[in-house]
């Protein structure tokens, strides 16, 4: 499956953390791709045909077949190519369990309530959407102690499958300290995680996949001023 | 891993589609485990250890490890008894992603709208959660033609791991017609899932560990009744 006769193509766009997550797997695992960006208020035919269930990025599509959700993608892709480089998940089916879990948790917890603090309707729903994030937070980083084992990442020596699912926040923890002068892992509350972001962010395979910092807060700026400019300004 | 030395554990309350997957998948696998039933009013000091980051069930504690979040356990299930009778996931890499895909989808499109139908505030709020919940059936009827091939079940020819992650809502599909006088899955909307209901549901395994749906019907109204009564009335 490793073969160089695979064609992998990414629909996505360059800010989401769930297509980053995608991309990631896609460099720790050594694999080169095609890079389709997608307008999401113009959704490409290929993007509708190939995901109809949910018409959501990131798609993965390896030789024709679309390959939908990030972390099945980062699974897929473990999957589909375990002949390229170190597996992404662990071999133990505990740890596979505990891997497993805590990714889903960084998509209901982490994510989910981060997304409730940036675009809650009312202040009040921000407010809690950053006060469930905070507690996410702080259980995430108990959690990397015990995942990790004293290890610079989740997966031990090497990123493994929680790291890549970790890893689509990298560049946004860095945007939201530009955007709203707040590190979503703070040396003070979080410094595992806060350490791990940078660690993770230096790495090669990393900074090969992942936009530039600048280049998601300006895109942050433009979808605020859309979203405050009157409905007739709002063009397409 | 599949010898008799080992100790199963199934924390959950017998009402819940989580905690019947994952009885679902102990079956299925010819697995013997302790049915733990927890009061959630009053959780259990071993609940509240197994499940810190969540407190929540199903929890399968295996030899004293705990498993938590019923896809991950399913999934648990299939790689640490790998030896005990066919796979529930399959072995072909996408059509596990196919799997893993769908899967999620009951969860977060199908159950989700479920529950906002049946615990939503407002009229309003319940009725958006049956209209989305209508869609998503809509999809998974498609769905089942593509992932079963003309087969009687989603993982073919015998029961796999979306078989028995959307098996959790066999039994509330007849509680729902007793109770709302409405079938989640109906013979003229939806009759491949109309007929797999049918088909799931007679199997022994299945039959073997999920509750009677008269007690899964008076559950639901004393819940009802709980809720529709004054505070004071409510006990503990």
């Amino acid at each position: 499956m490793a073969g160089g006769g695979d064609e992998l193509k990414l629909l996505g766009t360059f800010a989401s953390p769930f297509v980053m997550r995608a991309k990631l797997a896609l460099s720790f695992k050594g694999l080169s791709f095609e890079d389709v960006e997608e307008d999401l208020a113009n959704k490409s035919q290929l993007l509708l045909e190939s995901n109809p269930a949910e018409k959501k990025v990131p798609v993965l599509i390896h030789n024709g077949k679309p390959v939908c959700d990030s972390r099945v993608i980062v699974q897929y892709i473990d999957e589909a190519f375990s002949g390229n480089g170190a597996p992404l998940l662990p071999a133990d089916p505990y740890e596979r369990a505990v891997a497993r879990f805590w990714a889903a948790y960084v998509d209901d917890k982490v994510l989910c309530h981060v997304l409730e603090a940036a675009r809650g309707k009312t202040e009040e729903e921000k407010a809690e959407g950053l006060k469930q994030t905070l507690v996410a937070v702080e259980t995430m980083e108990a959690a990397f102690k015990t995942c990790s084992k004293g290890k610079p990442f989740f997966g031990g020596d090497r990123v493994g499958y929680l790291d890549v699912t970790l890893g689509g926040l990298v560049v946004w923890v860095h945007a939201g300290a530009a955007l709203y002068g707040m590190r979503l892992f703070d040396d003070a509350k979080s410094p595992f995680l806060a350490a791990w972001v940078e660690r993770f962010g230096a790495l090669d395979a990393a900074k090969a996949v992942l936009p530039a910092v600048e280049r998601v807060v300006e895109f942050a700026k433009m979808r605020q001023a859309q979203a405050a400019a009157p409905a007739t300004a709002g063009g397409n």
